[in-house]
C-alpha cells in the first residue's frame, strides 16, 4: 500500500513556507534521493510512506534551509582584520591592499572551506557568492555539500585573478561552462558594481548572463554617495542606469539596494530582479537601512544576506533575519512592519525567488530539492511555548532562536550536520591554515604601517615629486613699504591671489617619517568673500638644506595628492601621534623680475600668532637654475625692502614645534 | 614568598576594562573569597600567588561579567505571547490584561528562576530588574547566585501586587529594609514612568531612594509620544519634568532615553544619572534609536539592557552589545561611532557606572568583586585571529562572538557555570511549570478572543449601555419642504449642529458578535469649515426590534467608548473579517415638540450614494416612555411632511450589507 522512500522526517513542526504558509504539527516529510516527495500531517505521511530511515524530530521545527543571498565567503580569512573604520579607510586602506597581496586560489579555497562549515552549523543550505577565483568557491561548496550560486567578479580594474576586464569576462564564461547543470553549483557572473564597471562591461556581462541563462550578481545603490555620483555622472540614479545597460534583463540579484526611490522599486519588481538585503553590513559600514518593507509591499523579491565576514563579521543568518525584522520596525516607526513570518520567508522562499531558484528550493513541497534544517525550539531561552497564534512559531524563530539552536542540516537529500555534528572532518587543519594566513597578513600590515609613505601610496592617488625649491623668507615689520615696492617699475605683477590657508601638520613618533600636511585653501575674491576651496595632501620628507647666498635651497621628497578624502579620513587612517594647526592669510603674487618668474607670498600667520613674513619662492629642477634663481630672488627681496638680517630659515610648522 | 589566594585564573587574555583598558595576554587573575586580589601578566601573577585552584583558561578571553542594566526578568513567562503588534495593541490588548490575571509571587519566582539560568548561560552576572513582587526576584537571584538590582514597581494604578500607590511605596520600603546590605542583592524603588505616576508619587519615591541611598529605576523618554505628551501636560520634555520632581537627585537609572535633546543629555550627565539602552526592544516596538553616541560623548553613563523578554524576546546581552554598536553607526552615518571597545565598556564598566555600582563591579581590578566570565574566541565562526590592533579583540567579541561562546561564569567568587554547565539543577521542572503557565494563558486569551465584547472590555474605557431607542426613518425627496416645516411654530429648535460623519463598521464571522462601529465626527461651523473632530467606538449588539405604530423601537446592547486609539489600532486588535465604510452629511436638530425633546437627523449618505433620509430619534429607558415617544415622533414626522409609506426600518449599514 505505502510507497517506499529513502527517509521520512517524523514528529516535526513542519513549516513548509509554501504559498499559504502551511504548517503541519505534528508533521512529516518524505524524501527520496535529492527530492522532497511529500509533506503533510505526521499520521498521513507515516501511513503513506515506508522508509529505511525514520528521523524522529522530537517536535523540533523543520523548515527549508536558510538561503544567504549575498556573501563573499572567502573573506572569512579577513574577518576582524580592521573594524570600526570609515568605509573608505576600511576598503581603500586595508581590504584592497591586503586583497591585492594575498588573494590566491589557495586563499579562496581555504576561506570558503571555513565559511561552509560556519554556514552549515548555522542552518544555511544555499549561498550566493561574489569574489575572485570563484572556481575554488564552487569546489569548496561542492566538497561541503552546500548549494551555491558562484559569481565570478568582473570589474574595470585589475583584480587578483584577472589583469583586465576581458580576462575576467573570459574566466566567468569558463566558470559557467564548467559548472552549468551541476546539481549543487549554479555558476554566475558578478559585475562588482556600476561604479567599478563601465557601460561596455555592464552590457557584456548582461549579454553573457542572458546567453547562458545564469544569474547575474551585482552590488547596487549601497551608499548615498554612489547614488549621488550616479546622478552626477549619468543624470539618473543607479537602477535606471543599470537598466539602460541591459543589466535587469538578466536573472539579476542586486545586493544592498539601500538607497532606492519608489520608481526604482517598481523597476526592480517589473524585471523580477532579486534584492539581497544585508542589514548588519549596511549598519556596520553606516551605509543606511534598506527600505525592505516598502520593497516587499511593491512585490520585489527580497532575500537576506550576511555580506562578507569582513563587514559583518560572521555568516549567521539568524542574526540577519532578526535584524531585518527589527530594523524594518525601528526605521519606519511601525512595529507591524516585516512581521516574523515575512522575515523567515525572506530567508527561505523569498530568498529562493531573489536567487531565481524558487523552482528548486525555498519551501518544503513535493518536487523540490531536499534542503531542510531542524531547529530546536525547546531551549530554555525559547521557553515557554504559546500556541494561540499560528504565527507565534515564526516569532520564536526570529526573536528568540539562535543559530546554535540548529541541530540538523540536509542539502539535496544529504546530511551535512546531524545532532550538531558537522560531517566535514578537517576543521582543525583549516583553522591552523587560517591562523597562518592571519599571521602573514598581520606582518604585511605591520610592515606597511611603519611607513607613512607606503600607507599613502596604498590608498592611491599620490604621486611622488622629488623637488628642489628656492626659498627666501624674512620677517616683515613694514607692510606698507612692501606694497609700495610692488608698484615699482622693475617688478611686473603677472597675477595676484588672496587666500586663507588652513594647514594641519600630522607628525609621527619616528622623525624620518616626515610630516603629512593637509591643507585647505580658501580663495578670497575682491570682496574678501570665499570664492572656492581646495584641499591638498603633502607628505613632506625630512629636509635637506644647502645654503645659497642669502637664501636656502631645499630639497626634499614630497608625495603630493589632491586630498579627495577629509582631514578626518587621514587622521583616522594615518593615526598621527601629533598634530599642529596653522592658519594664515596669504597674498600671493606671481611676478616677473629681471626676466625670471618668481612667487612672492605675504603671509600673516594668524594661528598661532607668529607675525607677518615675506617669502620669495621658486620651484626648480636643476642645481644651476637654482643658483641663478637664488640670486634673482635675493635681489627681489632687496627690492622689496627686505633686510637679510631678518632672514628666517625655518618652515612655519618648525617655528612652533 | 608568594601570597595564598583561593583561585587563580591563568593563561587568559584578560580584558580588565579598567580606566586604561589594560589587557594582559597571557594574563592571570587571583581571587580570594568574593574579591579580586590582583590581575596582571600571567608569569607575574603565578609567581606572586599560590592557590589550591588553578584555572587554565586556554587563551580564552577573561572579562568582567556582563551587566544587564534593564530588564523585567519574570516576563520570560510572557516571551512570545504576542509579537509584531503595535505598542498599544501589544501592551493594552495583551500584556496588561494577562498580567492583571496571572502575575503572582509564584509567577514572578518561576519567571525569574528561568531568566537567571538564561542570563548565566549568556554571560550576564548582574541585572537590574523592575517588576511586581520584587522580593521574589531577589530570592531567585540570590538562589541562582546572580547579582541584582531589584526594583519594586510603583505607579498610580492598581498593580498585581498593590492596590494603590501607597501600598506599592510601603512594599518598596519593606523590600529595601529587608535586602539592604546583602552581598548580591541591591534593593531599589522603581516608579514605572512619569506618565504612569504623578508629581506626588515621583517626589515620594525620590525621597525614599535618597533616604535609604538605594538606586531608583524608571522608564524615561521611551517614545516620541511620551515626550509630546509631557510637553503638552507639563510644558517641558521628560527629563526637566522628572528633575523638577527631584527624581534625578537619587541614584537614578533611566531606561530607554530614546528621545532626548542636548540639554536633557547634559542634565543627565550633571546628575550622574545612569542610562539603560535597550536597542532590540526599542526597535521591536518601533520606539526609535537612542542617541547613545551623543550621550557617551557628553559623558552620560550609558549601560546596555535587554528589556523584558516579552519585547526582545530574550536576555542575550551579546545581541544587545552588537546591536548597540551597529545601530549607533547606521543611525548616525558614522561607522566609527561606538567602536567595539566602547560597546564592551557599556556592557561592563559603563554598565556598573549606570547602576551606581562601579565601586563594586564592572572591571577586573584588585578590590572589586569577582564577577567574571570566560569567552571562547577560538571557535570557527571567530577565526582567524589578527593581532596587529589591540582593539581587535573587542571587535571579535562584539561582531563575531555569540552568547553560546561563554563557557564559564563566576559571580562574587562563586562558580555559576563551568565548561558550559550551569550548576542549577532544576531546569526541567522549571520548563514544565512554564509550559503549564503558557497553557493557562493561552486558554485565557483564546476564551477572551472569542468575544468582541470581552476584548473591548479588556482594553478598558468601554462602558456597557443597555439602551432602548425610538427611531423613525423615512426617505426624503423634498428637502425644502422639511426646512420650511422646521420654521413652523409648533416645533421649537433648541440646538442645531452640522457635521460630517465617517463610520467604519467592522464585522465578524460569527453574527452574534454584532458590529463594531468606529465613528469620526467632524463638526462644521457656519462657514462649513471643520471646527472639531471626535472619535467614538460603539459595539452594536444584535438588534431586537419591536414595531410601534409607524416607528420601530430598537433595543440592543451597546458598549460605547471614546475611541482613544486609531481606527488602525482597532482593526489590528479586533481583526474583523469584514469592513464597511459609510460617509454622511448630517444636520442635527434638538427640538421640543408637544412638550417632548426629540432629535431630528437629516442625513445625506454620500458614500455609498444611498440618498437622503430623515430620522427622528430618542433614547429611552422604559417601555412606557418609549411608546409615548413613538407616538410623538410619529406626529413630528408627519409635521415635517413625511409619508409613512417611505418608512425605512434598516440601519444604513444594513442597507448596503
Amino acid at each position: 500500500m505505502s510507497e517506499t522512500v529513502d527517509l521520512v522526517f517524523t514528529n516535526a513542526h513542519v513549516l513548509t513556507m509554501d504559498e499559504n504558509f502551511t504548517q503541519y504539527d505534528p508533521g512529516a516529510v518524505a524524501v527520496r534521493g535529492d527530492e522532497i516527495i511529500a509533506a503533510g500531517p505526521d499520521a498521513e505521511i507515516q501511513q503513506n510512506f515506508d522508509a529505511p530511515q525514520l528521523v524522529d524530530c522530537q517536535g523540533k521545527a523543520l523548515l527549508p534551509g536558510l538561503i544567504n543571498t549575498h556573501t563573499h565567503a572567502p573573506m572569512t580569512l579577513l574577518r576582524g582584520i580592521a573594524d570600526d573604520l570609515r568605509l573608505d579607510v576600511w576598503l581603500l586602506g586595508y581590504l584592497m591592499p591586503v586583497e591585492r597581496e594575498f588573494v590566491s586560489p589557495e586563499f579562496v579555497r581555504l576561506g570558503t572551506d571555513l565559511a561552509c562549515i560556519e554556514m552549515i552549523r548555522s542552518g544555511t543550505t544555499c549561498f550566493a557568492d561574489m569574489y575572485y577565483f570563484e572556481d575554488e568557491v564552487a569546489k569548496a561548496a561542492e566538497y561541503a555539500g552546500l548549494r551555491a550560486v558562484v559569481g565570478q567578479t568582473v570589474l574595470r580594474f585589475p583584480a587578483p585573478d584577472a589583469g583586465s576586464f576581458e580576462e575576467a569576462l573570459a574566466s566567468a564564461e569558463q566558470l559557467i561552462k564548467k559548472w552549468k547543470g551541476h546539481p549543487l553549483i549554479i555558476p554566475s557572473v558578478a559585475p562588482h558594481a556600476p561604479y567599478t564597471c563601465t557601460d561596455t562591461i555592464l552590457r557584456a556581462v548582461a549579454d553573457l548572463a542572458i546567453k547562458y541563462d545564469v544569474p547575474l550578481q551585482i552590488h547596487l545603490a549601497e551608499t548615498e554617495f554612489e547614488v549621488n555620483a550616479s546622478r552626477d555622472e549619468h543624470n539618473m540614479p543607479v537602477i535606471p542606469y543599470v537598466k539602460k545597460q541591459g543589466v535587469l534583463d538578466a536573472k539579476t540579484i542586486a545586493a544592498h539596494c539601500v538607497h532606492l526611490d519608489d520608481g526604482e522599486m517598481n523597476t526592480l519588481e517589473h524585471h523580477g530582479t532579486g534584492v539581497a538585503h544585508n542589514p548588519s553590513s549596511n549598519l556596520k559600514l553606516a551605509s543606511g537601512i534598506a527600505p525592505i518593507a516598502k520593497m516587499h509591499e511593491v512585490g520585489v523579491h527580497v532575500g537576506i544576506g550576511t555580506d562578507g565576514p569582513a563587514s559583518n563579521n560572521d555568516l549567521d543568518m539568524f542574526e540577519e533575519i532578526r535584524l531585518a525584522a527589527l530594523l524594518a520596525k525601528g526605521s519606519s516607526g511601525d512595529p507591524t512592519a516585516i512581521p516574523a513570518r515575512t522575515a523567515i520567508a525572506m530567508a527561505t522562499c523569498g530568498g529562493a525567488k531573489a536567487l531565481h531558484l524558487d523552482h528548486l528550493i525555498g519551501s518544503i513541497e513535493a518536487g523540490k530539492r531536499a534542503d531542510m534544517i531542524l531547529v530546536d525550539l525547546g531551549c530554555l531561552h525559547n521557553a515557554p511555548r504559546f500556541r494561540r497564534d499560528d504565527d507565534a512559531i515564526y516569532a520564536r524563530l526570529v526573536y528568540a532562536s539562535k543559530s546554535t539552536d540548529v541541530t540538523d542540516v540536509m542539502v539535496n537529500g544529504n546530511w551535512l550536520m546531524q545532532d550538531r555534528v558537522v560531517h566535514l572532518k578537517n576543521e582543525t587543519e583549516l583553522l591552523q591554515s587560517a591562523d597562518e594566513f592571519a599571521r602573514r597578513i598581520d606582518s604585511f600590515l605591520i610592515e606597511r604601517e611603519r611607513s607613512v609613505a607606503s600607507k599613502l601610496v596604498a590608498i592611491g592617488g599620490a604621486a611622488e615629486q622629488e623637488s628642489f625649491e628656492v626659498q627666501a623668507k624674512i620677517r616683515v615689520t613694514n607692510i606698507d613699504q612692501l606694497h609700495e615696492a610692488l608698484k615699482g617699475s622693475d617688478i611686473e605683477v603677472l597675477h595676484h591671489r588672496h587666500y586663507h590657508e588652513y594647514d594641519t601638520y600630522f607628525s609621527f613618533d619616528e622623525l624620518d617619517q616626515g610630516w603629512l600636511r593637509y591643507r585647505e585653501d580658501e580663495y578670497l575674491d575682491e570682496t574678501e568673500a570665499v570664492n572656492s576651496v581646495r584641499a591638498r595632501l603633502t607628505l613632506i620628507g625630512p629636509v635637506q638644506e644647502s645654503e645659497l647666498p642669502s637664501q636656502v635651497l631645499l630639497s626634499r621628497s614630497r608625495y603630493m595628492a589632491p586630498a579627495s578624502h577629509s582631514r578626518r579620513f587621514y587622521r583616522e587612517y594615518f593615526k598621527p601621534t601629533g598634530e599642529l594647526e596653522i592658519v594664515k592669510d596669504r597674498q600671493r603674487w606671481r611676478v616677473l623680475f629681471r626676466g625670471t618668474e618668481l612667487y612672492i607670498n605675504l603671509d600673516t600667520i594668524e594661528k598661532p600668532d607668529l607675525g607677518t613674513f615675506l617669502e620669495v619662492k621658486s620651484r626648480t629642477w636643476s642645481r644651476v637654475d637654482a643658483e641663478h634663481k637664488a640670486t634673482v630672488a635675493s635681489a627681489l627681496l632687496g627690492a622689496l625692502g627686505g633686510n637679510p638680517d631678518d632672514t628666517v630659515t625655518l618652515d612655519y610648522f618648525q617655528m612652533i614645534n
